[in-house]
């Protein structure tokens, strides 16, 4: 199973909406199960350099089939995984990547959230993977 | 100037709407003035490889602001701008990216698209870039 | 539905024999569905920059769902796809790199070949494709 | 003296039944006296970011000719190495790559593994590395 691009769709507007609630400005990224883009939106404003995060969030939240922060709690200095994100071209394992299940929790995909404190970036990336 | 993310999303519904009017499945890119990314659309089933082509189509258009197929008439062999495609992380210079303008005439931004033919990927590039 | 490590170990093992009764000596890399690797020989021998070769006509086919061979005759100078090459970071376009189909003819992956002629590259690939 | 692909393939077989074993999915690498790869195989329902870090674990062995987890020791804040792991287009510095020896200890080649605990992937690299 995979994510569809109108799953995707519906998860981005829910995460957009979020995003207004809290008063932020995001950089908003899905991917499939396969962890490629299936759909991104940057809102006005948003920071340029989260462009790019938002992307390895979501990349990195599939890589390891878990939210981007527990993978950044082992990669501390002194951790089992220090320095992991010198892998895959990337990664960022600070919270804002959350995966994507199906009704039966399959994982289809993930999405990846960047554009203010990392407390915002999770729980606007949290509503949206709720969308579905 | 810059293009709004509403504009974007207006855009790459409406080269949603001709793909599906070509019996196409396509990969959808739009940047911003600055030339990054700012909605991206892959429809279920297109090609993989296209993602990155229309990223890079997108971005193409508005590093040089004209449609990527001018650029490749010039990046042929013999020709002035041969293999510049070597520049900028990779350019593509086929068919299918088209600059994005306001109602007065400045450029906004680009539009990329990937996963058909390159008659049928301009097609929906221009689709989209008129919306607005 | 995606290959499995088994059918993928069973591609490579038909592929080295179909290699040896050649004598040649073959790189050989199998992608699955989302184009990430999932199993790599290198023959005793094999060419070191053939190693490169085999995994993008790998990737290269499953991003374009087609023979590595028929995106080449489009990328040649003049050619409509003209320079497609510089696309996700690096494609390969000549013969080598062949889908990988279920019974039902889903594409689950793909392989691609490096190491000796186009012509036996491609036989190999072939062969090994039909091991399924 | 270098590896063969019928030791390396001996050393993926037994690592896969380690892993087993210890029910884990792992990505199991097996690098040349060059550092180049020889054979790979990615278990069923492994992660998929462990993919690239298996085969820069074994890389990194064989860069150093000593276990990936020695170096990262050496590689944290404030030591000699802080921050080797920018070097060679990204190294991995956590255990899971392991040296292969002939039976006259002369270095033929390396073994990366990740998909599960740095313990587990330890323990299945030494599984591997122990197969000739």
């Amino acid at each position: 199973m995979n994510i569809t691009l109108e799953q995707a769709e519906k998860i981005i507007a829910e995460a957009k909406s979020k995003s207004t609630a809290l008063d932020t400005k995001m950089n908003i990224a899905v991917v499939d199960a396969g962890a490629n883009l299936v759909a991104f939106a940057r809102m006005d404003g948003a920071w340029l350099g989260s462009l790019d995060i938002a992307i390895k969030k979501a990349k990195t939240a599939r890589f390891f089939d878990m939210n981007t922060g527990a993978i950044g709690e082992l990669s501390q200095p002194g951790g089992s995984l220090y320095n992991i994100e010198h892998s895959n071209n990337g990664l960022i394992t600070f919270p804002g990547g959350v995966l994507i299940k199906d009704a039966e929790g399959t994982i289809i995909g993930a999405i990846g959230v960047s554009g203010s404190s990392v407390e915002n970036d999770h729980a606007v990336a949290e509503a949206g993977a709720s969308a579905i």
